[in-house]
């Protein structure tokens, strides 16, 4: 008889019972861009450079499979807009695609179901909260770039009229909520919503409805940024205003900008946006345990550059060199274009700690004239340097990693259609009904 | 309350009596090379093309998780040697070693422990059956090209005299064993072998000990192959020989060329590898349904060639192409070799179905004197076309996938890293005592 079946029974015996608990409440973190190759990089981005001593990331605890991603349409890469839409609605559509179908008919989301049952909601992400992967799960558009037509159904889309549709909005994207009279953000605060402009404010919002918009556009990145880890302290932010109420409540995190470091092939700014989607990850997971009644499911929408870590046929990929960056790629390019290449070099020496070779610099100065080339240019030394990969600066058509805890995270086991995740989800949530 | 909770319910009852249930046989599966890039490019390469007509694979049908594969040396890539180690043993050691640790002491492997306990054994694989990965779990060797010291264990090794360490010995490596007098190959012979060198000819393989071996050193590719399912019908002769005993058997079984066609950026190489790989899972899993008492765990030792399915800013990964291209790199290669202009194009068109373009085939003309560059040429003009992502002609550090099924199978779900699951699969063998 094995020595660890007593252990193993007992805890299917407790999952067992757990199978027939539901969650009170539901978190649904999608990193957006976040492949397996960016939860890999992040364990030994993280871990102590000795080898043997890597450590499991939250990523790893909460790991249970994989999902696949691709969309209705003529090409088994998705983008943002209809990944989204398959992970809000349970049903695939083309890229593009915002809670719409294939024949752009508009579809409801767990967010919304959630609503209809009762339930508090929430979105927070780090992009303009009406970018894709949000906006799948509040609103209807048949293009993702229709942003206004999007940010207006924040406010305008509402179940019963004395009841806001999304009770917490965290994020970027004042541009779309202006604050002038009779602007969109403006009712919305004349509305009844709290609102704050400022990450150093959180404490400011005390009850719900509450919207923080913290950048015009997207928040500022991670790595250049003063409140590094801003996601996470959303997610607390959102977490504190829902735990006063008895309702349950939905929300949905996303880590929009792992996906933008992925798209412009800069794995330090990829490895700060991870850091703070983990810390996030791992606010939520320690809410979890702590109150027991709380499923928390993270996924990826896609994979974004082919990231992998191993090039030009070496056996390495070195974090060290990453941890050495110290903004992001569109930071430096800035700080350097058009410099003189003595004046080029003092001026990186505030951004990266390692020395750069004097055929690095002279390429760096060939082309620092040329805002594109001179960007590919220090992609190109970082990625090399740190043995990092890259194919594409769109998507990749990989799976992504799924994990989960709490009340019903069995269901998670296994490899899934990005649909049948959304669909779990769910039905999960109708079944408090 | 949930509909679906009753079945969750039976199902997680179905599994908690499963956990106390061991396993008669078990069953370990490796895909070289095969990163979680490799078995999303083959759910989507057996898939009808038509968009919605994608069907889950074995790998999908298994899944449960994830593995590390980080060696225990200056670098968190590892070759095959020390992954094999890992996989076979339990213990992490250095790049190139086979079956001892980091001090080049010897470590057992769970196939000896299965031995030592009175099983019987099998080693199946596509490379030269003493290749690193199966070495790892037959033999020791400071490094891994000692080919001749590791075959020679797989005769000298018994742990009682008149009982061979493998029963079952399926692969390539007809060189490593010489049929000659005195040859290695000819004292397993005299001491009771039964020996088969034609894949034809397996079915004379009638009892244990067995042993087939079917090339040089490694079997020809699948690609390139009468018997593109040689892995599979290999995998059904070991279980028929096994069949027959009371005894419980412990088999490896290595997908070892996955990890060459990756090495060779030859994406059609490489998912007709994939194609007879899981066909052996098939085979295994069809054996696993039928009797009910066996394990089978699938994962790979790291992933290849850093394989993505993207390419060049394009949201496309296109297996039309890939199925289009009949033969190996190499094959195709050698074929048109210094061979005029015009000649080659029609020398082409009896390995690819497409029609190459007039610059591909100005841009291979201009290197087909140069083996070497026209290798490379071949392999971008397809991984283009397909826009299929490499990033390397060695490995890369990303996490792989992991599956299983049968008793004890619940073990493996979630993230760990690959020591952890040699020694569950080593605990299970060792809990039949």
């Amino acid at each position: 008889m094995l020595r660890t079946s007593a252990l193993a029974l007992a805890m299917l015996s407790a999952s067992a019972s757990a199978a027939s608990t539901l969650p009170k409440n539901v978190i649904f973190f999608i990193g957006d861009g976040m492949g397996p190759a960016y939860t890999t990089a992040y364990r030994y981005y993280q871990a102590d450079s000795e080898v043997g001593q890597v450590t499991p990331t939250v990523f790893d605890r909460l790991m249970l499979g994989s999902a696949s991603t691709f969309p209705h349409d003529d090409t088994v890469v998705t983008d943002s807009a209809a990944s989204a839409t398959a992970l809000a609605t349970g049903v695939k559509s083309y890229n593009g695609a915002i809670g719409v179908d294939e024949h752009k008919q508009p579809l409801d989301s767990m967010l919304v179901e959630a609503k209809r049952l009762g339930w508090q909601t929430g979105i927070v992400s780090t992009s303009q909260v009406n970018h894709a992967t949000p906006a799948s799960f509040v609103a209807h558009a048949e293009l993702r770039s229709q942003y206004d037509v999007i940010a207006e159904q924040y406010y305008s889309r509402r179940l019963q009229e004395n009841q806001p549709l999304v009770d917490v909005i965290l994020g970027g994207g004042q541009r779309y909520f202006p604050m002038q009279h009779d602007g969109l953000g403006q009712s919305m605060v004349a509305w009844g919503y709290q609102y704050t402009d400022s990450l150093a404010q959180l404490d400011s919002l005390t009850r719900t409805p509450a919207m923080g918009l913290f950048a015009d556009k997207g928040l500022e990145y991670a790595i250049d940024s003063e409140h590094p880890h801003r996601l996470s302290a959303m997610v607390s932010t959102a977490l504190r205003l829902f735990e006063g109420s008895k309702q349950p409540f939905f929300m949905l995190v996303e880590g929009s900008e792992i996906d933008w470091c992925g798209h412009g092939n800069d794995i330090a700014c990829a490895m700060k946006e991870m850091d703070d989607f983990a810390k996030a990850l791992e606010v939520a997971e320690a809410y979890a345990k702590r109150h027991g009644d709380t499923l928390v499911v993270f996924t990826a929408d896609h994979s974004t550059g082919g990231l992998t870590l191993g090039s030009n046929g070496e056996y390495q990929w070195d974090a060290k060199v990453v941890k050495q960056v110290s903004a992001s790629l569109p930071t430096i390019q800035k700080a350097i274009l058009n410099q003189p290449a003595a004046e080029m070099a003092k001026t990186l020496t505030r951004y990266v700690e390692f020395a750069f070779t004097e055929p690095e610099l002279a390429r760096l100065a060939s082309v620092n004239q040329d805002k594109e080339a001179l960007y590919w240019a220090l992609s190109e030394i970082i990625s090399d340097r740190s043995y990092t990969g890259w194919t594409t600066s769109g998507h990749d058509a990989i799976d992504v990693p799924v994990g989960a805890m709490g009340p019903q995270s069995q269901r998670f086991v296994g490899h899934h259609d990005n649909i049948d995740l959304s669909k779990q989800l769910t039905e999960i949530i109708q079944a408090q009904r």
